[in-house]
């Protein structure tokens, strides 16, 4: 079974500009499960980073402290697998550092295609993402934590991907659920680009 | 879209009988974000029950202090949507247990389908656990925590699911994440019974 397909997707998690439970724009608290989960899933599928996304100085410290401890510190010794996952995580500001940072590699700018639990009239199907990753341009797959994006950045994107439907109506998952069904329905191995 | 399906299918996962790194079966500390990540995925696709299996008392007192705090505390005045999801939650204190509440909702005996990282030679596929749903027996698929069920366990089960396979070799998921991933592939609409 050949195994080197690696999609040229990249991964996003904000933590601004998202949605606090009244619908204000706020600055999200780091959850260390979200680093775990997402960068085991990404290195799972074959994504090529994970950027986890504050301007908060205390919070990206937070994250540096984590992440150092399971690349180099002691968590790396005791759980080298876990290193592997970890080692996908960059640290920034902004979107706009990402993209920076994308394009800084060579990869050219990357289309930005945020996800969200509702449906939208320009809403993208699974399939159709499926199509866009097999031209190899570069694509980074943006997640929101608290009560989601905030709509003012969802409009500036260049695609929104359709939401998850279980078979209830019940469509509340979280991030860490939602970025690992994500990945798999565009990137398990029967869906092969 | 017809969404009113529900398959006969509960969801447990346990604490014990699980393995250490080392490989020593041992009882696992409860994690609360399985409580509510797995409990989410589950009214998002519409299980029966979500049973979390310790057999250590304060274990259990703090799965029913979590739990109460959604359900019928200040949790589920702050946040309504979340206590439908953990409402699903059932303690126990083995599987045993856990089938005869099944048994005595008159659902009969469920037949157990354990999950695992490794490929077994009796793995059952996706596809066929779908369609063994469709003959509307009951079936009680199970999720380890720690370094996974022990083998002993596994090898009493009456199924064993096949391992997610992301597109590499890496097979590290958390069990929210696989727990997520496996719904998604058994029942998500396109897939319906």
């Amino acid at each position: 079974m050949e195994k080197s397909y690696r999609p040229n997707l990249h991964l996003a998690l904000m933590h601004y500009p998202v949605m606090n439970k009244n619908g204000d724009v706020i600055a999200s608290a780091v959850t260390n499960l979200d680093l775990h989960d997402i960068s085991r899933a990404a290195k799972t599928y074959g994504v090529r980073s994970f950027y986890v996304v504050t301007p908060l100085a205390d919070q990206k410290s937070l994250i540096e402290k984590i992440v150092s401890h399971w690349v180099s510190g002691a968590g790396a010794k005791y759980n080298p697998i876990r290193r592997e996952a970890l080692e996908l995580i960059r640290i920034k500001d902004s979107l706009a550092k990402v993209t920076d940072h994308i394009r800084s590699q060579g990869e050219g700018t990357p289309k930005t295609v945020v996800t969200c639990a509702r449906d939208y009239d320009r809403s993208i199907s699974y399939s159709s993402f499926q199509d866009m990753l097999k031209n190899r341009s570069s694509y980074l797959l943006i997640f929101g934590t608290a009560w989601g994006l905030s709509e003012n950045f969802i409009s500036k994107a260049d695609y929104i991907l359709e939401p998850i439907k279980g078979n209830t109506d019940y469509n509340h998952l979280s991030v860490r659920s939602a970025a690992s069904i994500i990945l798999d329905r565009l990137l398990k191995l029967d869906v092969r680009c």
